[in-house]
């Protein structure tokens, strides 16, 4: 493979087949690679290559590509400064559209998602975005600053990636200026690489809630494998074993009555989907800004009232099934009185622990759904076999 | 609310606001607020409306309007039909960049993400796309047929919007056009309909996984609410109610060994949490088109192997502590054997359903939990109180 190929390879393929070539290059070999990337796209590979490459990398490159280098790797994942790119054209906003052409006209080809010019004062401070359809339709001889949109969204370099992301749907944009905190223009974002952002966030969403890593695939190998999904299984059967000596303290009764280790799962499992119907709703209500400090209460209110109704249509549902089967009529209302209250438990649940997970800086996407299976299990084997015992034994 | 914004605010509500706001327009509201509505948008909207109303708006547009809101209205949510727009600027392929620039002023405005124009014969069928970006640095005399791209990515109204939105990402693409099965340009698709899709597609996928239709919301009724989530609940209590007859066919063994239905809700555990990895990590290989009839076989070796490496290492952890919990090496070792077994049941029902999903023509990312819960847990139970059974009574 030809060195002027390798980083647009590197760049577009999987990680884990992104791993399997690095190990394959050696460090020349991949400092070569990096001379055909730019900045932004070095840093996104800098974090599977090695430290003292990545220092090779820094000290091939010429002045300005360095300082561009060292501000994109300094951003972490997850911010405006992953995804910016330096790809910036502005003007100065006292020239006149005919200059304006003239200028653009020296470049060979402007890069790809200028949609807008970025119009800057002579420090650079930016005074607006002056769109290429405008620039296109308008008068040659007027003046670049009386066609401007002086209503610029912009974005500091360590704001949020995903606060950037809703602001490109919700205005539209195709490509935004990214500003120092003294207002200068230093990079910019543009919806490709949002788009890309969108993309990933919402695969390593998913590949976490089942306890996965972005970088394994289907690719990866069994042992690799194994290792990635090893502590996931380990912390469901931490949970399941709590739940587990639920049950064991309960070992008496159900010598006395199997029938309820035959019920009790039914009453533990509905609680868990309940649970992760009203968790689901709440992150992503979450997510869109929809839950506040006044609108909290009603969805406390609102979820126990789905929860009663849940709880009386499901439980009679299924505490008659269990009358009938067992011939046992108050095993029946137990059954249906303990499905009431551990869907009541898993509305609460489904509400707390998503709250409590977003107060403590965590997102709330990735490990309710462990928290929440670990309470509605262990509180519906408790109240189900706890009921079971004062009544029925 | 003045009716020239109604429209406007129509399409950037909630789904259960916009019902309720709709509830309180008249039909003639309604028309009025589709006024201010280009024909994709009002289709948009559509789906919330009475078809009398619908009706209305459509009788209300003038020819070429009412021309293309029938063109929107008859695509299926999900084809590019329903991401297009028909804001299309063209030129023709045997004209001057200078024609093209006189031609373009006539606008007060592009439309917004117009990056490039599409080139056209006379006949209307597509040549090729100009960037914008390349007219802008061009000599005004150069014939437009000299700068044109003619790899053009282009969609048919009725193709898959999720393929769509992947050459948009592919190809980092901001327009391109819609065309007829003869090639003729009508109508085009934007990067910011495409970043709308993936978003909605995401939030409806990760809704519909726990059972929850788009239309709810925090805001929406506990009655409405209780009827949406019922369905699911009672596709859940079906599955657990069979698992626990499963169960209940044990009942004779756990009366004489109550520690087995202490036990038993472990093994079923661990066997839906590593089949959701499994079908969680195939979903996303499908979504991404990486799984081939020459892949499978080696992916079916892979995960087998994941599960026998997890099985053991995690069975035997297991193992030891149902011996020393209960000082019974024989229901130590049934335990190891059991979730060793049930690992590999989940191994192959975690790639089986996913596959059996995607050949059936449903959404694998959907539903595929609930069967493998169902599967996990049933055989879970059978394999550990089956064993039980035979080994240790």
């Amino acid at each position: 493979m030809r060195s002027d190929r390798d980083g647009d390879i590197l760049l577009e393929v999987s990680d884990s087949v992104r791993e399997t070539l690095l190990a394959d290059m050696d460090s020349a070999e991949i400092v070569a690679a990096a001379q055909n990337l730019d900045a932004d796209e070095i840093a996104d590979l800098a974090p599977d290559l090695p430290d003292e490459v990545v220092q090779d990398i820094i000290e091939s490159q010429d002045v300005e590509e360095r300082a561009q280098l060292q501000s994109a790797l300094s951003y972490p994942e997850g911010s405006v400064g992953a995804l910016m790119d330096f790809e910036v054209i502005s003007i100065r906003d006292d020239v006149s559209c005919e200059v304006a052409l003239r200028y653009l006209r020296r470049f060979d080809e402007l890069p790809g998602h200028t949609d807008a010019l970025f119009v800057v004062d002579r420090d650079d401070h930016l005074r607006g975005i002056l769109p290429l359809k405008r620039l296109l339709v308008s008068d040659p001889d007027v003046e670049v600053a009386t066609l401007i949109d002086r209503e610029v969204v912009s974005f500091l370099p360590d704001a949020d990636a995903e606060e950037a992301a809703q602001a490109f749907e919700r205005y539209d944009l195709v490509s935004a200026p990214v500003v120092s905190t003294d207002g200068r223009v230093i990079a910019r974002v543009t919806i490709d690489s949002v788009l890309d952002f969108v993309r990933d966030r919402q695969e390593a969403q998913q590949l976490a809630q089942a306890g996965l890593r972005e970088e394994e695939d289907i690719f990866s190998s069994v042992f690799q494998s194994a290792k990635n999904r090893g502590p996931w299984l380990a912390l469901n059967l931490c949970t399941a074993f709590v739940a587990s000596r639920v049950v064991g303290a309960f070992e008496g009764s159900i010598e006395k009555l199997a029938a309820l280790a035959a019920l009790m799962p039914i009453v533990a499992g509905i609680g868990g989907n309940a649970g992760n119907q009203t968790s689901t709703l709440l992150v992503r209500s979450l997510a869109l800004d929809q839950v506040s400090a006044s609108n909290a209460r009603r969805l406390f209110v609102k979820e126990l009232g789905i929860s009663v109704v849940n709880g009386a249509l499901w439980g009679s549902v299924l505490g008659i099934v269990a009358w009938l089967l067992y011939s046992n009529v108050a095993l029946g209302g137990v059954m249906a009185l303990a499905m009431m209250l551990n869907l009541t438990v898993a509305a609460m649940a489904g509400l707390f622990i998503p709250l409590a997970m977003e107060r403590f800086g965590r997102d709330p996407a990735i490990g309710s759904s462990v928290f929440l299976t670990f309470v509605t299990d262990s509180m519906g084997f408790f109240i189900f076999l706890g009921l079971a015992t004062v009544f029925l034994l």
